[in-house]
Formats: structure tokens, sequence, C-alpha cells
């Protein structure tokens, strides 16, 4: 079904948006290439200004002058827990709740990990079959290995709570989907999840840093997060995991490193899990990218999450009405709720050739990305995006589809990365 | 037992020595304070003078301008296996059988996951109680998480050949210990292992780039590593971890994240291992510290590793010399083995009081570490290190137990690193 939008916009107008709009001072903390109108924050955000100048003082003051005394003296051995602190603070924690450590898939490793041992009774874990692959994937690796029998079992996102029977030991699902922007109903599958017995575990990857998240409101018990999209921490950026204050003491993680030994340094043979959070940290952490994530946080913590999640749904309308109303003859199936209630920050459109439109796009200056098979994905990140960069994409995205630049073989050609 | 030397060296027939060191120019390719020793490349390496520039480059460039572009156009996708491929040349594996991935930690994880699935009916870990703390704390995680009664089994290092018998699944030991420099017999005890139908898991944490490995000459099945020591890579660096090719296909790890995936860009529900090492990754490689130690390799494959070993061993020759011929009645007591064949790139002295000494002497601008109980330890870095800096070293310590300045509170109280 497409709905047909009287065409209310014109570019004067929506530059008139910018004018108003309180965080468009934010866009100058950010570097963004000229000529580029980057509608990928959701898959790398941009470099914030900050993040050169506190590397270059990384590797200089502290790595090069302070070598291993940084450990101490820079702060570093504290970091995985500050950095936490700050991002506890986008997403509803409170502090000891959050720490940044490895990579969201690790992470989940972790949390899934607790989650059965906290059911050991159970042997179901419920998500979707459009949950991000990785989640999948590690919940496989964590069956397999396991070796007794539990269940990956995948519903559609709208059959969740009706499969949340005692059956299942944990809810592992991500809040905001990554191909299709739809957002999950975090209180209400947690309140059903606990009804029945389950927990729940939540990847945020899509969320954190994108719209308001209240953990703590909604009773989550486990949580996983990405620190290179919404947070412009930097390709690779290490990822955070919440672990609800009440199950800390609970469960003692499986990738028990000494990082998360109750005495690093005491060098003893027998792990003893730490207090608290610090007991799901595992190696040392990745100090430079872990330096980056710093400084996009911080940067996220300046601006107001309602304000944030104001202009994301702004911006987000703007563009599917623009392509509904200017592109309206070229088939593009938006697959994005129209609800706003129930869309995160990103907008996507199906087209079978919708692979080499994006290319197309891109090389001309409009970046998103596409999720095969044939899902074009348009993030739109408020800090450093403005209403007029949404018309121009749209107009650009419309000369493609007009001169049919797309239909030829550079731009059909799969590279490895969208 | 103290080995009296004669005192044959004067500062000024040290300085000899660098002048005729065939690695002296190395020193210029690397930061270092003005004013300080470093003696703890063993735990972080210093700066490489490239590396600050290129992770500009990548900050700016690679980031700021390419963007979600970069993960083709700079090779970023590809940089685990690149860089994997050029630790492989330091440790003589072959091609496609190492890449950066994680932490040392979590890679220890993967290798044992595998170590023990090849050998299903076999319940024994052997390794040493003086291990790294890490690799004994993931393999207590493993085991509990496995749950059918694997058991972490502990001898003395001089006990490891006779302790290999048909019940154990594998042999997992540090090459050169952390605390003493003691190194262990590679090709003999992964000989023996294999005698018995165990496999080989071998952590060169202080081995790689510090002295000549050859994985593949050893027949060793499995190996991990550290990228922030001798391979200078900056705090935290990614880790690597090598499986020997006819290992390869035989086994899924359990950390199977989307990086490891057949088609990561598939987006598929259900996991396919990639071919080949690539299976050992799992989430998305934190790029910045990736980066840093691409660098810090480079500049270690510039150099020749028997030329590396040869000066590693006379720095650490000297400086046994010298402390037991200047500082003959201070009670340091060697921990080091003498024979050379046995000594990695380290020295360490053990001292009642030598938590509070090294304190004081990383106050005088001589770092080194303390390792709990009494151990001080003290690294040997040949590519930037010279002869005089021991000297210096053991001048500097000298004046510490004459003027016994490390007795006072503040070098007494404890930091969390040192």
């Amino acid at each position: 079904m497409q709905m047909v939008a009287t065409p209310r916009h014109t570019r004067a107008s929506v530059r008139l948006l910018d004018l108003a709009d309180p965080l468009a001072p934010m866009r100058n903390q950010f570097f963004l290439p000229r000529g580029v109108i980057y509608l990928d924050g959701n898959s790398l955000g941009a470099l914030p200004k900050a993040t050169r100048g506190r590397l270059d003082e990384v590797i200089q003051q502290e790595w090069g002058d302070g070598l291993i005394r940084s450990w101490n003296e820079s702060g570093w051995i504290e970091a995985p827990q500050r950095v936490g602190d700050k991002i506890a603070r986008l997403i509803g924690a409170r502090p000891g709740e959050v720490i940044v450590a490895d990579s969201t898939s690790v992470n989940l490793f972790k949390t899934l990990s607790a989650a059965l041992a906290l059911r050991p009774d159970r042997r179901v874990i419920l998500s979707t079959p459009d949950n991000f692959p990785t989640d999948l994937y590690m919940a496989q690796g964590l069956i397999r290995q396991l070796g007794v029998g539990h269940e990956l079992r995948l519903v559609a996102s709208d059959e969740l709570a009706e499969s949340l029977t005692d059956e299942v030991a944990a809810l592992m699902v991500t809040h905001v989907n990554y191909q299709s922007g739809l957002i999950l109903d975090m209180p209400g599958l947690t309140r059903k999840a606990h009804e029945q017995g389950a927990l729940a575990l939540w990847d945020l990857a899509h969320s954190a840093g994108a719209l308001p998240v209240d953990l703590d409101a909604a009773d989550v018990d486990l949580a996983v997060g990405c620190g290179y999209k919404y947070l412009n921490g930097g390709p690779g950026a290490p990822a955070f995991l919440y672990v609800a204050r009440r199950h800390q003491a609970s469960f003692s993680q499986p990738l028990s490193g000494w990082m998360g030994h109750a005495q690093p340094f005491a060098f003893v043979p027998d792990y003893a899990p730490a207090e608290g959070i610090a007991r799901y940290l595992c190696g040392t952490p990745a100090m430079l990218s872990l330096a980056a994530l710093e400084c996009g946080v911080d940067l996220l913590l300046e601006a107001d999450m309602a304000r944030i999640r104001e202009k994301s749904l702004a911006l987000t309308e703007l563009f599917i009405e623009l392509v509904e109303s200017r592109l309206r003859r070229f088939g593009l199936e938006l697959v994005t709720p129209r609800d706003t209630t129930m869309r995160g920050s990103q907008v996507s459109f199906r087209h079978p050739e919708g692979y080499a439109i994006m290319q197309a796009l891109i090389h001309d200056g409009v970046i998103g990305d596409f999720r095969a098979p044939d899902t074009m994905r348009f993030g739109f990140t408020p800090l450093y995006l403005r209403y007029v960069d949404v018309w121009d994409a749209v107009t650009r995205l419309r000369r493609i589809l007009v001169e049919k630049t797309w239909d030829q073989p550079a731009f059909k050609r799969r590279q490895k990365v969208t």
C-alpha cells in the first residue's frame, strides 16, 4: 500500500525547519566530508571533531610519554566502568549497571550465558528470524557448546508476546530492527517475559543514542549495545553490556578473563569474579578505540535525548513524505512502520534493484546502505543531519531513478560491505 | 645461588656495544620520553613514530572522509587477515594460519574450545600454576560452561613432559613465562603431546616479536598471542590467534559472530563458518586499535628476528652481570634462567621489598614493573633499548638501594596496575 502524500514542502520551506532546529549547532561538532549527505550513521557514526585531538593526546601523551604508567595515571584502567556509566545515562540504567567491553557479539554470548544459567530448567531462547544475524549466530554457538539441547525458537515480531511461554528461558530480541527500523515494545514484552518466568535480553544496537531507552523503568534484565553506530565511537568501537544489579551477583560469566577478576593484579591461579558489573570484563580493553568511543558518548550527553527523538522522527517523517510524493512512480516500497511510535531512527525502502540504486546514490554522494536481499536503508542521525539534507538526498535519488543511472554494471557488482 | 661476576664493564665500554649494534638505528623509529629508561616493553610496547601519523590518517581520511565506504576502500574488512599474515611471518606460521581478533583471553577461549572439541573423549587440560592467570581463568570458565567434568591439571614446568599422558586433551602453556622469563621447550613438549594424542596450545604473549618462534617446525596445533607487548601495537591492542591449517576445517568455534560467517553480508539467520582461519573472527574489529597494531608489526618486520634475539640476550646478559657485580650486597635474587637458551627477553629479580623498590625506580625514570608477590620484572626490547640504558638503569637502581629511597610510604602504597 502506498500512501500518496500532498507535496506540501519545498526546499525553501525545509530550510526553515533547520533555522528553527535547537539541535542545529551540534552539527558543527562533527567532521563531515564536503558534498556528502551521510545517511548511514546507523552503520558507522560520523567523526566528532573532538575525537581527532583526543586520540592524538592518548597516543602521544598517554601512550608515548606515559607508557605503562597511564593505566593508573590517565585512568585507562577505570575507562570501561567510566564510559559504561556515561552510556548508562543514555539508556536509563543506573551507575554500575553498564560496562564497555569487547564486541556486541561477545557481550551477547556473556549475557545470554547468564540468562540461561539463571533459568537452568528451561531450554528455549525466543527471538525473531529477522533479528540481526550475529545475535542468532552467537546463540547458536552457545547452544552448540552447552550441548544440553537448548532451542533457538524464531517467531515473527508480532508473535513474540503469545510465544512467551513457561518453556522460555530468555527472550533475546533487538529493540529496533536493523532492516525495517521497527521498534519492539520493550516494557510490554519484558513484562510478559517476566510473567512467564523468563528473562529479557535486549540488543540496543540501533537504539542507544538514537532514541530514549529506559531499561530501569522497563525492568529489563540484560542488554547489549554497539559503540560505532549512534554513539559515534569510530569503526569497530568497543561495545557495551548491561546487567541489572539484581542479577549481577547470581552468575559468573564464562569469558572469565583477568580484567573481570576480583584482584586482577594479585596474579593468583584461581578465578574469582569481581563484585558488580566488572565481572563482565574479559581481556585488556582496546584503549585507543575506547578513548574514541568516550568522545562520541560525551557529545551525545550534551544533547537532550527527548530532543534527539523529536528531530529524528521529524527527519524520518519528512523523508517518507518526500519519497512518496516526489518519487511516487518508481516502485519504492516502504518497509519502515508509518506509526512513529514504532519507528526507530531509520527508513528503509525495498526495491528489486535496491543494490544498484544504492551504489549509484553513494556514487552521487548520498551514503545510505543496502541490506540483502533488497532493502535500501537510510539512517537519520539528528546530531549532524539537517532537514535540507533530506530534501537534497531525495532530489539526488530522484535524478538517479529518472535517468536510470543505476542501470550499469559498475553499480551492480557486489562489494564485500555496503 | 648467586653468581659473582667479574666487573669487566664500564659505562664507556658499554657505549662501544651501542656503536657496534646493527639494530641501533631502529631506536629512532620510536618515540621515547626524555629521561626515561623503559624496561617495560614486555607489558606495553613503546610508541612507534609512524603510528601517530597513521592513526591521524585513519581517523581523518578513512573514518572522517571515507566513512562507511572505508570498510571496502581502505581495506578495513581485510585487516584481520592482512595483519594476521604479517604476524605469521614473525612466528613461523604460514599465510592463512593467523588472524587478528578480540583479546588474548577471548582467543584462548576459542582455541581451547577447539582443542577440547577435537579430543572429545579426553578431559584433562594440562598447564602450569605459574601460567599467566588469565589463561587459567579462561580455561576455568570454559570448563564450567561445558559442564562435563574437564579438569585443569596444573603441574610445575619441569613436570610437564612426564605429565603428558593419554588422559590429556590439550597442553595449554605459555612459551615464555611472564614472571620468570623461562622458555618452555616448544618443539619437545609439542612432540610429547602428540605422542600421547594431545593437542598443543601455546600462548606467545611474551614470545611474538621478542624471539624467533617457529610454530610450523614445532608442529604446533593452536596458539594465541598479544598485540601490545613486543609487537608495539598500543594499549589493549587486538590479539591474534593461530590455528594450524590441518585443524581449521575440523571445528567451528563457539564465539560464532557474523565476521566469522561464510557470508557475513548475506544476513541469513543460520550460522555457517567461513572457510579457513576467518571462522575465528567474531564481532566487528576495533579498527583504530587494529591500525595501530599494524604499524607496530610493520616495524618489527623491518628487523631480522635472529638479530633481535642476539641483542636481546646480550642485553639481559649484561643486566644480570651488572646487577650481580654492582649490586651484590642488596639481596636481589635472580628468578630468570641463567641458561640463555631458556631465557626470554626479560630479567626478573625477587626481593621482599620489590614493590617499593620498583616504585622508587619508576619515580626515578627507570620503568620496569612488579608482579606479585615479590618479583621486579625488567623487559628488554632490542628495537629501542641501548646497552647504555642497561648500565644507567643499574646505576639508578644502585642509588635507590644504597640510599634506601624506596623506604617511604609513597612507594609502598599499592596502585591498581604497576
